[in-house]
C-alpha cells in the first residue's frame, strides 16, 4: 500500500513509499481503511526534529495521527466493531488495564502506542490501532469530514470540557488563537456553557471566523490586547483563559488577562510559563496542563458533530499531495485543517 | 492600649507605641481582647518594605495578622459572638455580600480589610474585627496556641483540603518544608487523607519532627532529592507536591517530582514558576495557587486543634519582647512559630 | 400602603387590608417598592392550611414570596444597592454568618425568614427585605417581567444546575411537567447543558411550548410514557429525570425513565418516592431533592435572563385582582404565570 | 475439582460435585487458584430462590463470588498478571470497551458476567475470570484473609468512597449496622475521612467491636436511636447516614437521622425508601444508591488492607463443610465473614 514517510529529521516533506500492509498480530487489533487523515503542526514539528529525543522511534516510518476510516480487518476478540464500521480513531492504543485506563484517563495510559508519533500512522491506506481506538461514527458523519477531530478537536474539547464547571452564566472565557484547535475550542465552549466568549488572535480572518461560529467578543492579538479583555470583563478579568498558543508571549499576556482565582488552560506549546510565585498566591491563580484527551471525550465531540454543533473547516489532499499539504501549512497558506485521502478512498 | 507598631520601612523592629483603643463604628464591628498574636515571615517582608507599593498604607500602623482572644465589645448587629466568648480570628474580614463571600471564598472578598496588613493588627491589647471574621473557639483551646493557626495554620489546611480528592489510597503527596506552615500541612495531611507522606527539607530537625508527626518518609533537600522522591514513588513520581517554600531552587525541584497528571500546590513564595509549556502539556499537570484559606476552613481546622488532630509548635514572648522575637525569626534561632502575648493576658 | 393578607385558613380568597408601611429597624434591612409579584401554587396550599403547623404564623399576615421591585429605603450598614435601585428579591432573608451562608447555601441558613410565607410578604405596595436577598437587575429587565423567577424559575434553575455535571454531549433529561417551573427549567437546561430533552406531560399545550423554548422530543403523560421514554433513550433510559410535578402517579412512572446509575430529582411535591432498596441499589440510582436556590443561582438566572436565554410567560393582574388570579390558577385557566402588580406600579 | 453448587432453589445447602477444571478460552481469560472464598447473605438469597428470575441462570451451578488465590494460567493477551501471582477477584468480568468501563464504573458494564451469580463462582478449586478482574495482591496479604474484602469490603469502601467528599472536619457520619460490611465500613470511614462517627446496631457484641475499630459513639438500635443520634448531633442529624441493612424499619429511621441536606447511602436491602416528596424537598436530602465498587476501588482497599487500615474479621472452613457454614450463617452463629478454603489451599 501506500504510505507518507519521513526518512530522515530535517528533510522538508515525507517520503511516498510502497509498504507492506498491516497484519493483525493481537487478539485486539483493528485494523483500518483511511478515509482520511488530518495533517498538524506537530507533524512539521516531527519532520524539524523536535521529538526526536522525546520518542526515540526509528526511521522511516509513516506519520498521520488524525485518522478516520472503516473497520477492515479485526482480531479474535474484538466485540465492539465490525468490518465496515465508518470509525473515527482514538489517537491512543492503549490497554485498559493501568489505573489511567480503567479512570477513563486514556493519555496517562501506562502502555500505550501512539500511531503516527511512536509507530506507523495514517498517512496511508491502512492504519493498524486497537479496539479500545476506534469509535463507531453516526451514519451522518464522513470520515474525511471529522478525521482531525481526532486530534485537534479532541485536544480542544478536552480542555473545554475540563474547564466547564468554571464557566457558569455570568463568567468570561478567553481563547487566544482562533486556528484549527481554537475554532473548535469556540464551538465547544457554546455548546458546553453558557460563558460570554472573547477570542483573541493576530488574524482579521480569524476573528471573522470566530465571530461566525460563536465568539461574543474579539480581541486583536497585540500590544493592547490585555487591556481590552480587561475592559470586557468591568476590570477583573476573565474565569478562565483557554490558551491555543503557548509562545510568542500569548501566555504573559494571557495571564494578565486572569481574574482572581482563574484557571489558565494551556494547550499550544513551545514557550513557557514564567510566572512569580508571588503572583501565582497572591490571585490564587491556577495553571491547567492539557493533553489531547479521553476516548469518551472524543465519542462526546462526536455527538456534538453529529449534531451539526460542531463543524471543522478543512481542505481535502490526495495522498500524493503532502507535501504540498505541508507546505502549504508551513507558509501559513491554509484555511482549515489539511485532509490526507489515500487513492482508494478519494 | 499599647501596640507594636512599623514606623518606617527598612527599620529592624517596631515600636512599642501607647495608643488609643479601637472603637465600635459599624453594626457588624467586634473588638477582640487579644490573647495571643503570631508572628509571621510576611511581617518581616513587610518591615522590609516588600509589601509597600502592594498595600500602599500609611505608617505607622499596628502588625499582626494572626489573632485569637476573647470578644470584648461587638456591634449592634452582631448576633454570633457574645463578649467574652473566646474566638480565633480569620484574617480578613469581608462584606458577606459580593459572589466570593457568598461562594465561601473569603479570601476573594471584593471589599476586604485585612487587619495587620492593611489596618491595624493584633500585636496589641485590642483588636477591631468584623462578625464575618471570628470563629469562637471550643473550651479546650486557648487563644495563645492556637492564635499562629488563624494564618498559617490556616494556609496550610487550605492547600490540603484543595489537594484531597486528589490523594485516596496508594497516592503519595510530598511535602517541601516542614518548618511553621508545613508542619501543620503534615498533620492536615494526616488528618484528611490516607496518603503516603513524603517530606523534603533542608533540615535534620525539621525531619525529625516531620516523622514525629505523621511523614511516612523524608528526604534531605540537597542535590539528590528529586531522585529519592522518584524511588520512593516507584519511579512515577507523586500525585500531589505541596510547596511551603516557593524558593531557591524549590520549586524546581518539586515539579520534577510530580507524577504525570500530578497537580503542584504554590503556598511559599520568593522564587518563580518557570516550566515549558511542552512538559505542562506532555505530562498534563497542574499548578494550583492558594492564598490562606475561608472561614470555613478554618472553623474545620479548629476542630482538628480541638480533636488534637493538628498541634502547633510555638514559644510565648510578651508583647514587649516583639523585637526579640523579630530577631530570633530573622536569624532561624526559633524552634516553632512566636506568640505574642499582651500584658493584660498574660 | 395596600396589602393582600390571609386573615384565615380555609378562605378562598386573600383580602386586601390598608396597614402601615414596613420600617428599616436593622442595618442591614432594605425594603423594595413593589413592581411585581408572582402568583405561586404554594399561596393556594397556604390557604387551605398545608403550611399551617409548618411555619406556626400568626395571622393576618401578607402572601406573595417571589418579588421584584426598586429600592426604597436601606439600613445604615447596607452597602450593595441603593435607593431606586431595580432589584429581585431572593426569597429567604439569611444572616450570613452561618455554615450555610458561608458555604453559599442560603436556603440552609440557621436563621432566615421567609417573606411571605412566615413574615409579612410581597402582595403589597412595600416589602421588607434585607441587604444579602436583593439582586441588581440589569437596566434591559423589568420587575414585573422576572418577579416569578425570584423562587419558581429559581427553584428550577437550582435544579438544573445540579443536574449539570450528568448532563453531558450525548446523555438524555426528562423533565415531568412543563409548566410554571418545568418551562423555566427546559430553558435552563437548553442554556446550561447539550443533553437532549425529553418533556412530559398531560397537555398538549404545555408540549406545544415545551416544542418551542428548547425540548428535543415530548411525550404525553399517559400509561405509555415510560414505553415511550426507553424508546427515545434506545432502551437504557435516561441519565438524569426532573420531576416539576412530584404526586399523582410522576414518581413512579419517573423512576421507571432512568438509566441504571442515574439520578431523579425531586421538585414538584405532594406524592411519595417509594422505591424498594433492592432496586435503588441493584442499578445504583440517587434520589436528589431540591429547594428552592441560591443567591448566587438567582444571580446566574437574572444573566440568563437578561441574555434573553430564559423567559417567563407570565399575566399581569393588579394587586387588587388578586382574588381572580387566585381563582383562575385554581381553575387551572391561567397560561403562565399569574403577577401582581400594585397600584403605585402600574 | 471440587464445587460446591446448587442444585435446586429451596434447599438448605449446596451439593459437593466433581466438575470438569475451567478451560481458557479468550486471549484476556484468567484462570484462578482458589485460596479462599467469602460466603455471602446473597448466597442463601440464591438458595431461597430470590434471583432465580433477576438472573434465569440454568442450574447447576457453583457459587462464590467473593474471591482470592493464585494466578493458575492467563489467556495470550494477558499483560497486568502472571502465572503464580496472588490475587484478589473484582466480582465482575467485564469488557472495558463500554462507556462504563471506560468511565471506571465497572459495575455498569454492558457486557459483565458475574461469577458466582451467573456463571460458575469461587467455591471450588479453580475459577475462570478475566485479565480485568485481578487485582495483584501485596505480599503481607494472605488470599484467605482478604477474600471477603472481594465483595462485602468492596462494597463498602464504595460507598464511604462518595460519602467522602461530605465528610470533612466537624461532620458526623452515622452507620447502621454493624456487621460484615458495617464493619469493613467504619475502618474506611476512618481511614478516608476525619468525620465523628456514629454506629447503630441492635447487638451490644457488634457495638463493642465497632468501638475497638474506630466508632467515636454507639447507639442501641431500638425505639430511642433517632433521638440518641439527634443529642449526639446537636439536634441537626448527621450529614451523612450509610445504611447496611436497608430493612426491618432502618430506613425510616436512618432518614429521621439525617440533617439538612444529608445524603443517604442505601447499601442494606429488602425494605423499602418511602418518604413523602415534602420531606425530600423541604430538607433537600439526597438518598444515593451504592451497588458493590469499582476496580480502581478494590485496588485502593486492598492498599488501606496492606497498611493494615482495613481488617477482616474471619473464620474458616474447608470447601467440605460449606454446608456448615451455611447453617451458622443462617442461625446468625458466626462472628465474622466464612471464608471457604478448598482441599488444594489448606
Amino acid at each position: 500500500m501506500e504510505a507518507a514517510r519521513i526518512h530522515a529529521y530535517g528533510e522538508h516533506g515525507l517520503h511516498l513509499d510502497s509498504v507492506p500492509e498491516p497484519k493483525i498480530q493481537g487478539p485486539l487489533d483493528v485494523i483500518v481503511r483511511i478515509g482520511g487523515a488530518g495533517l498538524c503542526r506537530t507533524d512539521l514539528h516531527i519532520l524539524e526534529g523536535q521529538w526526536k529525543e522525546k520518542t526515540g522511534v526509528k526511521l522511516p516510518y509513516t506519520l498521520g495521527h488524525e485518522n478516520a476510516g472503516w473497520v477492515h480487518q479485526v482480531g479474535s476478540a474484538v466485540t465492539n466493531v465490525a468490518v465496515g464500521d465508518p470509525v473515527i480513531v482514538h489517537p491512543l492504543v492503549t490497554d485498559g488495564l493501568c489505573r489511567a485506563c480503567r479512570a477513563g484517563d486514556d493519555m496517562h495510559c501506562s502502555n500505550a502506542a501512539f500511531p503516527g508519533i511512536t509507530t506507523d500512522g495514517g498517512f496511508a491506506t491502512y492504519l493498524l490501532t486497537g479496539a479500545r481506538a476506534v469509535v463507531k461514527l453516526d451514519r451522518s458523519l464522513h470520515p474525511k469530514d471529522v478525521a482531525a477531530l481526532a486530534d485537534a478537536g479532541l485536544t480542544a474539547y478536552h480542555a473545554v470540557r475540563k474547564a466547564r464547571p468554571l464557566l457558569y452564566p455570568g463568567t468570561k472565557a478567553v481563547v487566544i488563537g482562533a486556528g484549527g484547535l481554537g475554532h473548535i475550542g469556540i464551538q465547544c465552549l457554546k455548546a458546553l456553557t453558557p460563558a460570554e466568549i472573547i477570542v483573541v488572535d493576530r488574524s482579521d480572518g480569524a476573528l471573522d471566523l470566530a465571530k461566525k461560529i460563536g465568539a461574543d467578543h474579539t480581541v486583536r492579538a497585540d500590544g493592547k490586547a490585555v487591556a481590552a479583555v480587561k475592559e470586557l470583563t468591568g476590570g477583573a478579568g476573565a474565569e478562565v483563559v483557554i490558551d491555543f498558543v503557548g509562545e510568542g508571549g500569548a501566555v504573559e499576556a494571557g495571564v494578565g488577562m486572569l481574574r482572581r482565582a482563574g484557571s489558565y488552560f494551556v494547550i499550544g506549546y513551545g514557550g513557557n510559563v514564567h510566572t512569580p510565585t508571588i503572583d501565582i498566591i497572591s490571585t490564587e491563580i491556577n495553571f491547567v496542563g492539557n493533553l489531547v484527551g479521553t476516548y469518551n471525550d472524543l465519542v462526546e465531540l462526536m455527538t456534538l458533530a453529529a449534531q451539526n454543533k460542531v463543524r471543522l473547516h478543512t481542505k481535502v489532499f490526495p495522498l500524493e499531495g503532502i507535501n504540498d499539504a505541508i507546505a502549504a501549512l508551513d507558509a501559513g497558506r491554509l484555511q482549515g485543517r489539511a485532509i490526507l485521502v489515500p487513492e482508494k478512498a478519494m
